[in-house]
């Protein structure tokens, strides 16, 4: 294929995304042709209803009745598969795409997370590009800043803000009071949350994203199985109270780390010191740090969504394509494996429901000494005949599973009231305090 | 030149960066050669002082005695211009590799901004690569975001925190108090300011890096001669109080913006919100907002300096150019022009400092409002019997050449006794405040 001839894509869905693609690539002929160094010609679309008014102009361009007819055509080169969902019509296009030579772009983290291993391998054997800078953090660049702009570094730790949703719920429930019932509402009425919002709130969206770039940092096959996943359920408005006395903001975290042991990955609510990048992060946005030997800790900052954002990245995909910038799906390097959680060693910000009365801070400092856990700060409120009362606590640096069973022990003990709260502390940004 | 054949380089100029890019290329030979799809060796260095050890092993690797010889040397693909300066041997060596078919990777922007549009053009003529990712922003990806990254987006905006010199004085002077003169003393002790600091502080090294990125977003030609150089000399430590009592930190900020007109290059100390992002990048970082019209504002945070991320961006461009990813060196669509500073409109912080009496404040606010220039926010302090008293004034949107004219009308006045101090007010993010 010579530089001058015409790119032909097929797009797959016209939700958001697609039909934001088909609009850039119309209004922007001229400008994509000059970047991509030659033309971009939407040949084929497909979506279930054809007959829904998008906005958008569909004349000239051939109706796939089955999206998956798409792999046969060989009017298109390159299939944008924007359909989602792990199975089904994605997973059967991407792979049969790939198997007849065609180049993917595809924005569906969920396919990815789950079936990235065998696609990138089947990329690989067929020569054929798979291209997703959309399918983690919208619009921002991070899977070409990972793979491209840090090529020089081994990276210890990829982590951050990876969904929107749960970044918007966080700051509602911070700046306003909110609890987390009343800031999800509040997030759907305002389109941030979808009806049912599982997916965002479990951490489960949050969880594909990091598997991906986990991958890419690390292991070169994603291994969502290996992700330790905690969604904001249990965040409530008093921890995010007590972390701001503490000097903190509570931020949902995707995490993928690089120990001794092999790659930890896991996605839960975590604390950040509230000078840190990660605190000044608000709303939808979405933020990723990548921590590389050379380069140090570098922060990527931008929308995490939206139609034109991920628009945006599908396209700069299909540029790349166009121009022959075709890096291997996976990592270039595909050394580490992933362990269980149990590996993580960090800090942890604890809060148990006690008794008020005497001796009950020394049994649970005692369960805490006897498993080798021990106190950067403590905040203990008495409430003035109150029957019981909270006992905050920041751990130093410690075991993930020396805490699990310290607190199980806590929660046996008799003055200990209710199932403790636990949160990790994460220090962004490569400066760790001590 | 086939995939499997051995990239070839060249290295001219072994301080920092130079040694740094060497060791690295040394101890990551396997993982290089992996992302590279080849071998990246160096064939030769250049340096002045041959005897001098820089704690690198140089056996086995030719010594060029004059580094422009290896814009003629047959084993040489690459040639990597570590030298600086932006006449002389830099400028030299550069556009003789150019000429002579090689493809150059360099680091530096005094160079670029002052020769690039002719440099561009000669690569362009030429065929070949010149790759800069080290010379804005260290080892943040911020041109390969920029040129790839985004290639679906009009650009509306490039700015941020360009030195990390000017970056750690201003974060010493806010955090310590300090004044100008003891924070750059402190900062000349610790390494982060030259002995002679004047390119730094007075905003030239900024300058150089802003003229590549508008050069990238809008023009395609580095233009530094309408850059409006502004630097740390007249930031005064009650700027800074008076900035943190009204919500902002004043960064060292470089701005291209697109105007109506054309676009507007700035480098000035500006106030930015507390709670934004720029106001969280502290000491010698870097951070570079992009703006584009799909994906919105996105952000890039990293060191700014440094021997391994400098390098480390270095070798991105090598990675890349080994892989045969080579864009175009100036923009991909070069449809702006650059314009004279007075296009640019924005909010203004502006301290006087006026005699203590009746009618002062008539007077000053006439002065304005015949410039149709209005307040946002004043502050005033009476200090009890003192002949002098400062008044703050953070004004709403207004024309620079209407502010800058204020001025002057409030300069002649009696009551006006020093010469007024100014400040721009930019709001990060994309976020205008009403």
């Amino acid at each position: 294929m010579t530089e001058n001839t015409t790119l032909k894509i097929g797009i797959a869905g016209l939700g958001t995304v697609g039909a934001s693609v088909v609009k850039i690539i119309q209004e922007e002929q001229e400008m994509l042709a000059a970047r991509a160094g030659r033309a971009i010609k939407i040949a084929a679309v497909s979506a279930r209803d054809k007959s829904r008014d998008r906005g958008i102009d569909l004349s000239g361009i051939a109706w796939a009745d089955n999206a998956e007819t798409m792999a046969e055509n060989p009017d298109i080169d390159v299939v944008v598969e924007l359909v989602g969902g792990s199975e089904g019509t994605a997973k059967n296009l991407v792979m049969q795409a790939l198997q007849n030579g065609k180049d993917v772009v595809t924005a569906n983290k969920a396919l990815l997370a789950h079936h990235g291993a065998e696609f990138f391998a089947l990329a690989k054997k067929n020569g054929r590009a798979l291209a997703f800078e959309a399918a983690v953090a919208g619009g921002i660049p991070i899977i070409k800043a990972l793979r491209e702009g840090l090529a020089a570094n081994h990276i210890s730790a990829v982590y951050g803000i990876l969904n929107g949703t749960c970044n918007y719920i966080l700051t509602e429930m911070w700046r306003n009071g909110l609890d987390f019932e009343t800031a999800l509402q509040q997030a759907q009425e305002e389109g941030y949350a979808e009806v049912d919002p599982s997916f965002d709130i479990d951490g489960v969206d949050a969880a594909h994203k990091l598997t991906i770039l986990s991958a890419l940092a690390f292991t070169g096959r994603p291994d969502f199985a290996h992700v330790e996943t905690e969604g904001l359920r249990n965040v409530s408005a008093v921890d995010i109270d007590y972390a701001a006395e503490l000097g903190y903001r509570i931020k949902l975290l995707g995490i993928a780390r690089l120990t001794p042991d092999g790659v930890v990955q896991t996605v839960a609510p975590c604390m950040v010191p509230e000078e840190s990048n990660l605190a000044a992060v608000e709303g939808a946005t979405n933020a990723v740090f990548i921590e590389g030997d050379r380069v140090g800790p570098t922060l990527y900052v931008g929308a995490g969504a939206g139609g034109n954002a991920t628009a945006s990245a599908v396209i700069a995909d299909l540029v790349d394509i166009a121009r022959g910038n075709v890096p291997p799906s996976g990592a270039f390097v595909e050394t580490e494996k992933t362990v269980p959680f149990d590996s993580r060693e960090g800090r942890f910000y604890l809060r148990l429901t006690v008794e008020d009365r005497i001796g009950v801070m020394a049994d649970v400092t005692a369960v805490l000494r006897d498993h080798k856990v021990s106190m950067k700060s403590i905040l203990q409120y008495g409430q003035g005949g109150a029957k019981s009362v909270p006992l905050i606590m920041i751990t130093h640096k410690a075991k993930e599973a020396a805490v699990r069973d310290a607190l199980a022990a806590l929660a046996a003990l008799d003055a200990v009231q209710e199932k403790p709260c636990v949160l990790r502390v994460e220090i962004p940004g490569g400066t760790e305090e001590i």
